[in-house]
């Protein structure tokens, strides 16, 4: 640990990046070929054009069951007048799919024969020459292309390539890809015993999480052991992997510019590095080179940004090594819920959740942080913020590329307001029961006040709120009726749920009540402003005549219950005020200090809608309660009651 | 064979069966669950809520190369009056992701320090507490819900799930298929020696399609041996399928009514059919049941009906089975070409090309029939015309089911036109080489008025066309003036080419000429009226002073020059008018009648696209000129010149 750094070369744009990598390695597909039979080959591509060796059908077939004649022995036949036939001489039976018998043409419809005896028939009506009848090579004629290079097969194209007689096909070889986790803080997930994690160990998930995407881009993977921050053990795997005959090496981990960083060391050592450091974010420690005509990256080591680098750079170079077109999501039109700033000089990936609310798609901005994947688990799509560009005003219209369909995103609901971890128990048990229409929950967590407000600007379908009034120990209503005047509102109870502090297990400071902080030796941990336990908080300091300024952390704030007594379990803070539920889940004391009121706040026009009916429904139930009572904390004696209306 | 037949029950709308589909098979998901490692599961639906059981980080951790300090040591520190810290004491080198040393709360970025010597460090501003630090928890807090029951894992999934100390999870098993291929008529791809197959034999492809459909909807995949069509046999075969544990049986064929159709009597017999024949098209022979509690379908042994009737029935009860919701094709707005007519009383599945031209989606019918597998290979969407609608007038706007992603439909470029082989050449030169922006050939073959009136029309990019102008024995400039008077073209030459009589091989009847066919006892084969062939066919019977009326067979009209060779081929007719590589690819005679020029017609708006530029230098490469050549009865002297603009 020291000051030694490597110097980043000149970041680049991802365009000049991407120019400089597909020149770097042009030719392609480069992967080779490999012939495999017809039935294994969904998925794959063609290397050489499918052209027919047997027409199909083969023969001329009867397309119906019937009759199979000489159309000319019909002519003529009417109601009035039928004409008579003989099986056996000219008329033959046959079911769909026969061959048609020489000197027959034509099929007569089972339906429309009047059966006489076993050898006699009539008919009332002629057919036409080649009617009902599937002529030789109607599908496909032999030598004909069936499917030109670079077609995907796909299981339809399987029945044409077996139908036309084509049993094996040229396709390009998958490309493989060496996979080289690095870093001395990182274990292997199967070495974790007992579900302990030591400080400063990281369990090593990037390399899995490259493999599932190396796949879904069409490669084969292989994934060396994990290795410590060594120079020469990385250069050796690398060399090892260079020599064997992989197409693309991805090492992860140690790709920027700190003094144990060895990707570059080790591509420049051992060939040449390209780029390093793209003015994106998150995924700017990137970089590549080429070893021995191999592409090489270095792949960052915070989750989003590996998946971000990949994504653009070695994923791009996968599907061109396939010969394939590039993969682009989907793009749709969303508001941003709030102004979003962005830093000049790079190209942000913002992460974000979409409601479809009101036929409106309203983007909410997640957390930034490159080093955490729930920002990506979460997110409904990613607005791309460029280069040039300081961020987007509110309600103004941008393109976001979709991570899930806009049919699922259609069929969520929409929750903003204050955090209650009830929710996620909502959203498993809506998630339980499959009707073939399946909706889900998407709950943000910005405070009671937060959930008004996104209420009045049409963002949300309903608000989580517990906003107490001190006059007369009401909840939420006297709020709405301040802030939310024009809106037609149903209050439904979800749960009542226990406030208080929630403290170190044991209660090593023996706190008693907030009266205890205003000495300043204790610290404490505040949530955000316009949070129900904010007011809570500030109503009890002014209650005991307490002035914030008083209160040491009282401006560290954080945004949910849980994040709360993580604070207090990790040292950063004394106490906080919290829901008994969110100390209980970590193990911690706690000192009840109200019950309160935890209310969905629901514009009328959405009450009725099936989604929020099938979410009503759920909310009465016993399995949910039942749940809800196990969190420890909670009542569930008002739940599912309409509170106001 | 016989007139025997079994009798179909009343006929259900799709939607009818499928009410009844999913009232008989309620209870889902209804596969059973499996614990599965997480570096495994990507693509599997999570049985249970998965819960984190670690946070991450885990600890406090630097978020920045640079030294730890206690943000209180550095207040006050500006420019002008530095703050001088000590390593070891109060600032502590550490690298991103470091555990942060106990005291310490923030860290200062390398970049903001001057390093004064090996202990001594001066900063020029202050930090705040917990600037630069990832906090314990910011990503996950231990105990919250990652993901509910229903959420399929994807490779971001398996990241957050590793983080958060979940290394294995409970998910839905997979369906387990059995697909029971039966007909008389079948032979196995492998059994087909020599690329022979006798008359009356078909190849069972439709087995391996269903199994790449079933794997697409998650299901696992047994095929049953292909059975003839014997009652007791396909009746072991289900039997013995259900006493096993598979989830669903699939009988592929004999599901219609006729005298060998056994798949109803099998079900019929061992439980209980609930509906047999659905009025859609193709797919209507469709049947189900239950026996033992376990669905068993008859699926209509068309290829695309067997295709229409898996994705209409077995397939949604396959996403019901897991939890999922029902797979959805996009759905975009198009405009049919021309009008498009259909049966009242049955739901089609009508398939289409699509051409994105001027900015306008046209869609283009494919052939209806449901034995052919290339109407679903070749279509770009399927519009869906319901029960009661006699059809689609031209220009009305109706939605179309995406099969191939819109992005690839707007790389395509539209040849609507003449039919001639050296398209699909080109179809698969143009694919031979990646440019990362992929381009492709959608060609339809209406004949060479038909390509003049589809310029008109605005509903192709280019048309192919050989139209002889008699007056002058010039090509296509005559009709461009009098049919496109308006439109600025450009004529492109893309081969000369030999027409001609094609024959059987060997000439065994002698045709000399067209004189041979009028006295009634040769049979012919004819193109469509308005393809170039007829005109030259019209143009010369009557320079021959012969009527239509004294020709047998002018009024059998096929759509392509492989189409009449095939006729000739299998004996429907002695001989057509076509080009000689036709005759060439099934090895029949020829008799050359004229050298002609077949040109691409190509409107001034598209000619400087990217996409037609691409295909000008196809046409001109080497490489193409060869293989066309190859082809034989064409010449490459002009090909590439540009003819006329």
């Amino acid at each position: 640990m020291n000051s030694k750094r490597n110097v980043y070369l000149d970041m680049k744009s991802i365009k000049e990046a991407t120019d400089i990598l597909f020149e770097e390695f042009p030719n392609q597909p480069s992967t080779g070929t490999e012939e495999i039979a017809v039935p294994d080959s969904v998925g794959r591509v063609l290397a050489q054009p499918a052209v027919a060796s047997l027409s199909s059908p083969n023969f001329h077939a009867a397309a119906m069951d019937g009759i199979a004649v000489d159309a000319k022995v019909s002519f003529g036949a009417c109601e009035d007048s039928p004409i008579t036939l003989k099986t056996g001489k000219n008329a033959f039976w046959l079911n769909t799919g026969h061959v048609m018998p020489r000197g027959t043409d034509s099929v007569i419809m089972i339906e429309h024969l009047n059966i006489i005896d076993d050898e006699t028939i009539e008919i009332e009506a002629p057919v036409f020459p080649w009617q009902n009848v599937r002529k030789m090579g109607e599908d496909i004629v032999a030598t004909e292309l069936l499917f030109p290079r670079g077609h995907v097969i796909t299981p339809y194209s399987v029945g044409a390539l077996l139908s036309g007689g084509v049993f094996s096909v040229k396709v390009r070889k998958k490309p493989r890809v060496l996979i080289i986790p690095t870093g001395s803080e990182l274990k292997q997930w199967e070495d974790v015993k007992n579900g302990k994690l030591e400080p400063g160990i990281v369990i090593e998930s990037n390399s899995h999480v490259l493999t599932g995407l190396c796949r879904e881009y069409g490669a084969e993977v292989c994934c060396n052991t994990m290795l410590k921050d060594n120079l020469e053990k990385i250069k050796q795997a690398v060399k090892n992997g260079v020599a064997s005959d992989y197409d693309m090496v991805l090492i992860i981990g140690g790709s920027s510019a700190g003094s144990e960083d060895y990707a570059k060391p080790v591509i420049s050592s051992l060939g040449e590095v390209y780029v390093h450091g793209v003015t994106m974010m998150p995924g700017k420690p990137l970089l590549f080179g080429k070893i021995d005509e191999t592409p090489v990256f270095g792949i960052p080591g915070y989750p989003v940004a590996a998946i971000v680098a990949f994504e653009q750079f070695a994923g791009k170079l996968l599907t061109r090594m396939q010969g394939l077109d590039e993969k682009k999501r989907d793009e749709i039109e969303v508001e941003p819920a709030r102004k979003i700033v962005s830093k000049l000089g790079q190209e942000e990936f913002l992460r974000v959740k979409i409601g479809s609310v009101d036929d409106r798609l309203i983007a909410s901005q997640l957390p930034r942080g490159s080093g955490s994947i729930t920002t990506l688990t979460e997110a409904d799509g990613i607005i791309r913020i460029p280069v040039h560009s300081e961020g987007i005003g509110a309600g103004e219209k941008v393109k976001a590329e979709l991570i899930r369909p806009l049919s699922d995103i259609k069929n969520t609901i929409v929750i903003i307001g204050s955090h209650d971890n009830c929710l996620d128990l909502l959203s498993d048990e809506i998630g339980k029961s499959s009707t073939g229409s399946i909706i889900s929950i998407s709950s943000s967590h910005v405070g009671s006040m937060g959930g008004l407000m996104a209420i009045k600007k049409g963002a949300c379908h309903m608000a989580g709120s517990h906003l107490l009034d001190p006059e007369d120990g009401s909840y939420n209503i006297s709020y709405l009726k301040k802030y939310l005047p024009e809106e037609k509102l149903w209050v439904v109870n979800l749960v009542m749920r226990e406030q208080g502090f929630i403290l170190q297990k044991g209660n090593p400071k023996g706190i008693k009540g907030l009266e205890d902080f205003k000495n300043k030796e204790l610290s404490f941990i505040n949530r955000q402003a316009g949070s129900g336990t904010r007011i809570l908080l500030d109503y009890r300091l002014k209650a005991l005549g307490i002035t914030p300024d008083e209160i040491s952390g009282y401006s560290n704030e954080e945004y949910t219950h849980m994040s709360v007594a993580v604070a207090v379990l990790s040292g950063r803070a004394d106490a906080g005020l919290g829901i008994h539920a969110a100390a209980k889940a970590l193990d911690l004391d706690f000192i009840p200090v109200v019950t309160e009121e935890y209310d969905l706040i629901i514009p009328d026009r959405f009450f009725n809608t099936d989604k929020v009916q099938i979410l009503m429904e759920t909310i009465k139930t016993k399995s949910f309660k039942k749940r809800v009572n196990a969190l420890g904390g909670y009542g569930t004696e008002k739940t599912g009651e309409i509170i106001f209306h």
